[in-house]
């Protein structure tokens, strides 16, 4: 048999002690498919005496992470710090200047410096690979760059975090509301102690910014993926939407446009969506992650799986091992960094979608018709509203409705119209729903 | 830009003509991905005055398609012929041994002499691809033999025949009886004149050897393959799985086993299964594929997509193609060929299972009787029963039954002491409920 591949690990949290248990299960299997074994040689994490779950004794320890892509006995580094800056990517700069290889599980650093991390590997001739940044152990980057990779992609878009989704769809079994159900999950360890990453969206935006340069050729743009998290989803909100056919998820969605003028940009938004029971992301339930890629000749593709935890992102992190002991190589979004295309962010006034707007309002008279009035003067055409009492909010009502597809500048200036007004007990709450 | 990838095509029906609508319509983009042209140089098919979809007299027309591969202007012949054996097999040997790249989409033909390929190709140094021969568009050869690869694979299930998925689907909806929607999907197309390969379950038996060659390291089998189709399923089974909380669907299941004597051996099974309506699997509608792989890391992973037509079968079909282009090689069933295990096939008698067993029983006072002893007899725990008459049947009556968890071989004693009844008015029939 060949040579093994010689790998380092800097980080020994969850998911480094999951890559360890994973090399040392699947030892025989993994060398037989990679054509060689995969060792683990050395390991560095922030504080060497940590109690772990896995037994760190056989691998050489090196206090500084940054410099395992030098030593001489290593041919890739496992970066699994996290943060978009810091020690990880002083790991990953030294690594691939030292001409080895890098695999990451680090969305928000492949989402702020993949570009400057690829090329760099372009230049030192060695993998980046980032399959467990986007959906944890689905192989979709994978699916995307090479399974698909003969499609004009049409939309690429999912559910791209675990947490939302398990706090949605508990919302949505017990009818609780959301911070009753968030706090649950912190307890339970499935959010985090500081959810703000998992919950305004952030951690959606950086995996869906990283999918939409692979599936569309362009330059990744963290910065214009337009984001809303789940924080404001009442549980009414989630009983009004199954009255209409639908369940709320929070969608990744992404698209180019030519936005009636021809130029083509790039639209990447973080929303909650109402999805119709009747499409495969209604299905997707618990901490679930699911992406849906539809090419001009594939159709609509899907894939699912867990998208996070130890296991699951050790599976996507060692899938990258075994593709490099294969010795497939090739740019890390597809393409060479110099042919992605920097595409302007779209403009989304122009887009048609149907919206779901909710509002709290003060049960008095002439609120409805201070309402359906801005609708009216600013186009927007309703097809369905509801008007509901809140029996836990002291006379507070709910009116949410439903708009035929229309421009979504039609809405925001319906709501300009109200904004400011006394009826209003707090800002109206905008999703759009889903296309089937 | 790098020289192209010259390639040859055998075959123009209408996946054949995909792959040319495809090379063409997505030339500029395939090339940027795959870091060269693809280039369609010679073509062949049966008979070259028939009236095609596409235009042909671009390319060099060979009347016999077993030499493409010997045309020293050929790197890679696509086989998109058909058939296990004659011109297809006759192509596919010459081209591997005249050293040149071997793409196809032929299941039967990978089912019954992939190993023998295989090895021709591992010896003549050559790829040899196969993505669409399961499952059409979806990427689930990579997804399996790359994207999981980490992962000891606990089971590999799916929905691989979309013809039956339809007609399934469509009686679901419509209520109507299997004769009746499977003359209207042959009508419209979806299903072929002769459709026995695909109601009779032999297409999915072909595409779960092959996954299952994959997933568990062992020599394709495909005559090991226990099949059953939907051929015997009624409207009404359809309806009283429903009562139950489950759809039919046919599904393709293997996994390894070890029969409690330790030796492993690979079980291999297309049959009708219910399926919880809380699986993924329950909400594949149509002609839809999914395939799930639960990996001992990853835990459940689904594919799904299109699992036929000439767009999806072009799309993976050019998926090969682009990974030949990158220079991405390596054993077709991901390990070499004397590496795979030849597996025994696993006895199915002890596997515990819950079972529906659906009779068609004269209308007379005693036949339940007689059934439910026979359960007893052969100590099959009855977990619920349904008696309904039969509206169309003059005077039949359905009697179905859930059976709890037990071996397998207890239902079978209970129909073997069944047999021969005069109660009985046909052979019953048996489907296993999927564990969610």
């Amino acid at each position: 048999m060949a040579e093994p591949l010689r790998i380092a690990l800097a980080g020994l949290g969850t998911v480094g002690a999951g890559v360890i248990r994973l090399v040392e299960a699947n030892a025989a299997l993994i060398a037989r498919r990679a054509g060689r074994p995969i060792q683990i040689v050395a390991i560095s994490a922030r504080d060497r005496s940590k109690r772990r779950s896995v037994d760190i004794t056989p691998y050489t320890w090196e206090d500084d992470m940054v410099i395992l892509g030098e030593r001489p006995d290593v041919d890739v580094v496992v970066e699994l710090v996290g943060g978009s800056d810091g020690s990880a990517l002083a790991c990953a700069r030294t690594t691939i200047e030292a001409g080895k290889a890098l695999v990451t599980a680090n969305k928000a650093m492949i989402a702020h410096h993949g570009l400057e991390l690829a090329s760099k590997a372009e230049v030192a001739k060695v993998p980046l690979k980032f399959e467990a940044a986007v959906a944890g152990g689905i192989p979709v980057i994978k699916g995307l760059r090479e399974g698909a990779a003969a499609n004009e992609f049409e939309r690429v878009y999912g559910i791209l975090n675990g947490t939302c989704n398990y706090i949605l769809s508990t919302m949505e079994d017990t009818g609780r509301d959301f911070a009753d159900v968030l706090a649950e999950a912190q307890a339970k360890g499935y959010a985090e102690a500081d959810p703000a990453f998992d919950i305004e969206g952030t951690d959606a935006a950086h995996k869906l910014s990283i999918l939409a340069a692979i599936a569309f050729g362009t330059a990744v743009d963290f910065r214009s993926v337009e984001t809303t998290g789940i924080t404001r989803i009442l549980a009414a909100d989630i009983a009004q939407a199954r009255t209409l056919g639908y369940v709320i998820r929070l969608i990744g969605m992404s698209e180019t446009d030519t936005n009636g003028d021809g130029v083509e940009r790039l639209f990447q938004r973080v929303q909650p969506h109402l999805v119709p029971f009747d499409h495969p992301l209604a299905h997707v339930d618990g901490a679930t992650n699911a992406v849906v890629a539809e090419g001009n000749f594939s159709g609509r593709l899907l894939f699912q799986g867990a998208g996070a935890g130890d296991g699951p992102t050790a599976s996507a992190v060692v899938a990258d091992l075994i593709d490099i002991a294969r010795g497939e190589a090739g740019p890390a979004f597809s393409v060479p960094v110099e042919e992605l295309v920097k595409m302007e962010a779209a403009h989304t006034g122009h887009r048609r979608s149907r919206s779901y707007v909710r509002f709290l309002v003060a049960d008095r008279p002439g609120v409805l018709a201070e309402i359906t009035a801005a609708m009216r003067d600013a186009g927007v055409s309703i097809e369905s509203l509801i008007q509901t009492g809140r029996a836990d909010s002291g006379g507070e009502v709910l009116v949410s409705l439903v708009t035929h597809e229309g421009p979504e500048s039609a809405v925001s200036e319906a709501l300009r119209l109200l904004e400011g007004s006394a009826s209003l007990t707090q800002p109206p709450l905008v999703m759009h729903l889903l296309g089937s």
